[in-house]
C-alpha cells in the first residue's frame, strides 16, 4: 500500500501544476471528485474526534480503522485542483490557484497529519490520538479559514 | 492494509443490519457518503477502462494505481445504506431495503471483481486487466439495472 501511496501523492503532486486536470472529463467532475474525496475523510475523522471527544465510546479498533481511511482519504484531492477548477459549484477560494505553493504546503502538511493520526490510532492510545487529532484538525481549520468560504 | 480492509470490510457488513447507521449524523450525511464514496471509484474505475478502451494510452503504473484506489472505495459504500436513508437526495430503490440480501451479495461480489481487478492491474498486462474490468463493470451495470433509477 506504501508504494500505491507514493504514487497516489505523486498522481496529487501533478494535479497543481494542472497536469493531471486532463485525469477528469470535465472541469465539474473534478470539483464534485474533491468534494466527494474531502465528505469522505471528514466523515472517518470526525468519527475519530466524536472518540477522541467523549461523544461515543473509545473503541481502539474502530478508531484505528477510520483514521485510516481518512489517512487514505487525505492524497485524493489534491490533483482535482487543476486550472479550470476555480469556478462552479465550489467553495475554494480563488487564493488557491494564486498562491498554488502555499496551497499545496498545506495539503501535504494534512497528508503529514493524518499519517500521524493513522499511526497514533494503531497504538490504540487515546491521549497519542487526541493529540495527532487536534493537530491534523488544526490543519484543516487552517487551510479553510484560508481557502475556503 | 488487509487488516484494514477487513475491519472496513467488517463494518460495511454491519450497515446492512442498519446498525452501522448510527455512523451518521443524519441520513443526508449516509446519503451524501455513499454517493461521494461511489463517485470517487467510478471516477479512477473509469480511468482504468479509458485505458482498456483505448482511450487513453495504457500506462501500467497508472492503472494500477487507479484500481487500488477504485478497490478501497468499493468497501465503503455499503455502511451507508441503513434503514431510514431510503429516501432523500438519492436516485436508491425501495428494492434495496426490500431484498437486502441480495443487494448485498451485489455489494459483495462488486468488491471481490474489483479486487480480482486490483489483482490483474499489478501484473501490468493489458488482457488480463481488460477482462477484469469488463467484469468488474458487468456487476456495476447489474446493480444500477436492478437497484438504481
Amino acid at each position: 500500500m506504501k508504494a500505491i501511496s507514493i504514487l497516489v501523492f505523486a498522481a496529487a503532486a501533478a494535479g497543481f501544476s494542472g497536469a493531471a486536470s486532463a485525469q477528469f472529463a470535465k472541469p465539474a467532475d473534478a470539483i464534485k471528485y474533491r468534494k466527494s474525496a474531502l465528505f469522505v475523510m471528514q466523515q472517518h475523522f470526525a468519527r475519530v474526534g466524536n472518540m477522541v471527544n467523549g461523544k461515543v465510546p473509545f473503541n481502539a479498533k474502530q478508531a484505528a480503522e477510520d483514521a485510516a481511511v481518512a489517512e487514505s482519504m487525505s492524497k485524493l484531492p489534491w490533483a482535482a485542483f487543476g486550472e479550470g477548477t476555480d469556478s462552479g459549484d465550489t467553495k475554494a477560494r480563488a487564493e488557491i490557484w494564486m498562491e498554488m505553493d502555499k496551497f499545496k504546503a498545506g495539503a501535504d502538511k494534512l497528508q503529514t497529519e493524518m499519517g500521524k493520526l493513522a499511526a497514533a490510532s494503531k497504538t490504540g492510545n487515546l491521549d497519542n490520538i487526541k493529540k495527532a487529532f487536534q493537530a491534523t484538525a488544526a490543519t484543516c481549520k487552517s487551510c479553510h479559514d484560508s481557502y475556503r468560504d
